[in-house]
């Protein structure tokens, strides 16, 4: 409801109405809008990088920076987005009051299908709210999620969630993280029949705090998906499980446990590649699971190579049709 | 009540009633009694190696083994425990039924004061009940926890708790964990007045899930201990608090998932001094904090090093008089 952005602020545009248009918020992040233009650079000089972007961000900055990196072509379009949400703004306030901001008119021109997938390296609670009030879950959906990669060390790539959303859950919706978590393994990871694990201190059935040995006979009834039992704290990085599900809260803590292990090795100088997977520019940003569109947060601190890998994102979750995928398996689970 | 062993199992031994007895069960762990008998040989070649080692376990077995690796003076002292609790077995039911075993027999010599302190790597259940139901809580303790050392950055040590004796846990518990945890950081760790942390999603009041946002207000106006504030995920291994309160789920995740991480770099052939301080064998095992008596437990795949740390840790705790600081705490806490 926030987010009736009056239309003259884009319609004045040329539109490039492309078979995939994917916007981008060029004011979020530390480092916007400068890295969010190399990324989108780096994103157009890839093979396969065909979508049309649409660029949220004041005009006079942004325009120039663009044309300065040789992107003024058809596969790029400025909206003019005079306001900024801030890194510490309150997210509510904040899209309430800056209407003009490039998250808001970002989620506005997604509500409205003028683009496919929205990417934001800007205020993450802004984002949040975004995406469940002005995008809203797909019907079914108790709780959107958040996820993240995890680098298995056999070099495939598992994804856990939730990572931040929900701090406190309850069975049903691990159970919900599980179909979402499975859909994106296979959609975007390419794994068939991707294997699931409920997060846990132990192994066998019957472990675990209230929520988890109330989730387990949950996870273990759902056909929509491949369980494979209690995965612990050391099986993460291993082959047990592709989709592993938890809680927000202690999602959370692992998430940036994860993150800070990496800057540990940066720190005393190791080098190695598996290692190197653990950084997030490697994957860009997280898509918010659950919600009725592609939605993309990315790191504050995001460079580059994450805002293109977030673009990229973006598009395999379109030319996909994940989103479509989860609205027919709720849709199911609902009828049973 | 289970552990009415007969006083006759060891009352015929010549005890060596010393300044400070320290019971081993030599049965315990994944390489008994073998890397445990190394064990004691290499605590006793310590310059402060210094305590008298009650050695629980099959005599026949052991007591060669013992003499083999030049142990047979005054310092060792054999106690004839006829059983072994396997690592599989249920902890209530085998403690019940075997009133001879290792892990029986020292918990009785424990809990009627013929040792000091009790360290065992065997079946971890069995060594929490036995904490639990024959050495009891301090009075005033409402959930013994168990904790990790956490090797910091900066060349510190921390520690976190609860990491797996309380799935679930309510505010006061966590702030009594505060206190547990404070009181071990000076007297084991040596840190004045050492800086406690809630482990949490966010920097700010106000963040996280039901648990951490009621327990916030506790530790704010908890006058025993140093609170810091929320800790990230990513400020674990950080100088930002030296005492780390959470519910036993997350930090049992926590806990093997950074054992994980040591693996991995292992696997990697990665090198490193700081990431070597995460290897088990450095600090031995696992205190059950908040019980009467000092009890560590052990990994189940400790070896020799492991042993003598645990002895070293078993003697610091009862040279300190940590559990008598212990019960001093909770004494004035129950009186406010």
């Amino acid at each position: 409801m926030y987010y009736a952005v009056p239309v003259s602020c884009f319609c004045q545009q040329k539109l490039n109405l492309g078979a995939m248009n994917i916007g981008v918020d060029m004011m979020g992040g530390d480092f916007a809008p400068l890295e969010a233009v190399k990324g989108l650079k780096s994103y157009l000089s890839r093979q396969d990088g065909n979508a049309t972007l649409f660029c949220f961000g004041d005009e006079q900055t942004v325009k120039p920076l663009l044309e300065d990196h040789g992107l003024s072509g058809k596969n790029i379009v400025t909206v003019h987005a005079p306001e900024v949400i801030g890194m510490d703004e309150h997210p509510t306030k904040a899209l309430k009051e800056k209407q003009q901001s490039s998250i808001a008119i970002g989620f506005y021109m997604l509500a409205t299908g003028k683009i496919d997938a929205f990417i934001s390296a800007g205020n993450t609670g802004a984002m949040l709210v975004g995406s469940l009030y002005s995008i809203r879950a797909i019907p079914g959906v108790l709780r959107p999620a958040i996820s993240t990669v995890v680098p298995k060390l056999n070099g495939g790539t598992g994804i856990l969630l939730d990572v931040g959303l929900n701090a406190d859950c309850k069975p049903e919706h691990l159970n919900q993280f599980a179909i979402l978590g499975s859909l994106y393994a296979k959609d975007i990871f390419g794994i068939e029949n991707p294997k699931v694990g409920l997060l846990n201190v132990g192994e066998e059935e019957g472990k675990g705090n209230i929520l988890a040995q109330s989730t387990y006979p949950l996870l273990k009834e759902n056909s929509h998906i491949n369980f494979v039992g209690n995965v612990e704290g050391r099986d993460l990085l291993m082959e047990k499980a592709d989709v592993i599900v938890c809680e927000g809260f202690t999602g959370n803590i692992i998430l940036k446990m994860a993150e800070s292990f990496y800057d540990v090795a940066q720190n005393r100088g190791l080098n190695d590649d598996y290692l190197e997977r653990f950084h997030y520019e490697n994957y860009g940003g997280t898509p918010v699971l659950g919600v009725a569109k592609p939605v993309i947060i990315g790191h504050g601190i995001s460079k580059a190579s994450a805002f293109a890998n977030m673009i990229t994102l973006g598009e395999k979750m379109i030319t996909s049709n994940i989103i479509n995928e989860m609205v027919d398996s709720f849709a199911e689970t609902a009828k049973v």
